[in-house]
């Protein structure tokens, strides 16, 4: 076997059995047989070494023969609370690229001028899944559904808060140099393509958060997105 | 006029006529008219306050009323020279988004393990002419035809060189932490899905080629081409 095969299965240790879309995945594009080695992930930290022990065309049976525990490679929690992009193909290339860059939690925000107010969340978790599996992360990012930006602003409880916004009238600081190895539990929050409303980012200010920019580029949504998980990640890696 | 309309017009100083495709915008989709104001970007470095003194159907004359010099917002030169994707629409949303961040040239490779050979160069340069209008930037990134990777590292005369790569038994730096602002001109080399050579990698390094990486993530080429992008930018931002 030239290149190893990973499948996601939550509660690996406590099954014996692949899911059916993997077990498909393994048996008919793959043809897996018995004594095949196979890893899995669980999405909350640990690989498992496992052996094939049954295949058929819609069960495949495994039986762990080593736990793997892996190491955080970032510390803390990384999470990015964005409103969706009309077009949704752009939030999902973000998704992707985000998961393969390392962060842990994405919202989606129902805010004033917000495109698009509905989300495929199974569509989204797929793309996350097949982005984990292919980058080995140990740790699936979670996917909040589409919540409204005053009760996101009220309930999200991170040590440390950034509202990313483009008024020049409100200070802002610059996001990377603000972050260190300390900010350890970070959400980053990023508008639509008309940006928060003005007293959206006030609203947030008065609630703790900080008022930041990505930079002096004029980025669209998603990139911006990308770039805050990338500057996160970049400054929490371990 | 709620929005800026930019037009990309090389020499926009020398001439007093939209280009046609420029033109067909302005005039059939903007619906443009005398006394309007609009931006030119000569992608050299200025912007320019024009007013529109024509429009017909296939024409659109205007008057520079204001020479605007732009301030570059990072340090020197940022190149990247990456193997494109087998899948081109990877590449495109890769150049668009770096575009966006801000950097100087695209280079593509031919190397050992390059799973395609031809780019559409005229495809590129529209994503990144649309890109570069967007996100407002006052020069326009550089694209050149693929280029066999021996020559290319014998020809590049970059100060500081850089080669990401995945050999385990090849030491490797940290390609952000060794970016500081004295690395003022870069060319950064992303290998193709099946990664650079060994003998690649070793021929770069014997032509003055530092070996990194970008982090411990296991990235697909363009997402390891715009990470190499964001970390140069962000190194070297103004």
């Amino acid at each position: 076997m030239r290149e190893a095969h990973y499948f996601y299965v939550p509660n690996a240790a406590e099954t014996d059995e692949l899911p059916l879309d993997e077990t498909i995945h393994a048996i008919r594009v793959l043809r897996l047989k018995p004594k095949d080695q196979i890893y899995l992930m669980d999405g909350v930290g640990s690989f498992y070494l496992a052996e094939v022990k049954m295949a058929s065309s819609k069960h495949c049976l495994y039986k762990v023969k080593e736990v793997l525990k892996q190491n955080p490679s970032w510390k803390g929690q990384i999470h990015l609370a964005i409103a969706p992009t009309k077009d949704m193909g752009r939030m999902e290339w973000m998704v992707e690229k985000a998961t393969e860059i390392g962060f842990n939690k994405i919202s989606f925000l129902n805010s004033k001028f917000s495109e698009r107010h509905v989300i495929k969340a199974d569509r989204i978790e797929r793309i996350v899944i097949s982005a984990m599996k292919q980058s080995r992360k140990p740790w699936k990012p979670l996917i909040s559904p589409i919540v409204d930006f005053k009760d996101f602003i009220k309930n999200e409880k991170a040590k440390n808060k950034f509202i990313c916004h483009c008024y020049d009238e409100i200070p802002r600081k610059d996001f990377f140099a603000n972050l260190d190895s300390n900010n350890d539990d970070i959400v980053v929050m990023i508008g639509p393509e008309g940006d928060f409303s003005i007293d959206e980012v006030k609203a947030a200010l008065s609630l703790g958060y900080e008022s930041v920019t990505l930079g002096k580029s004029r980025l669209r949504t998603e990139t911006a997105g990308l770039n805050a998980v990338m500057m996160a990640n970049l400054a929490l890696r371990l």
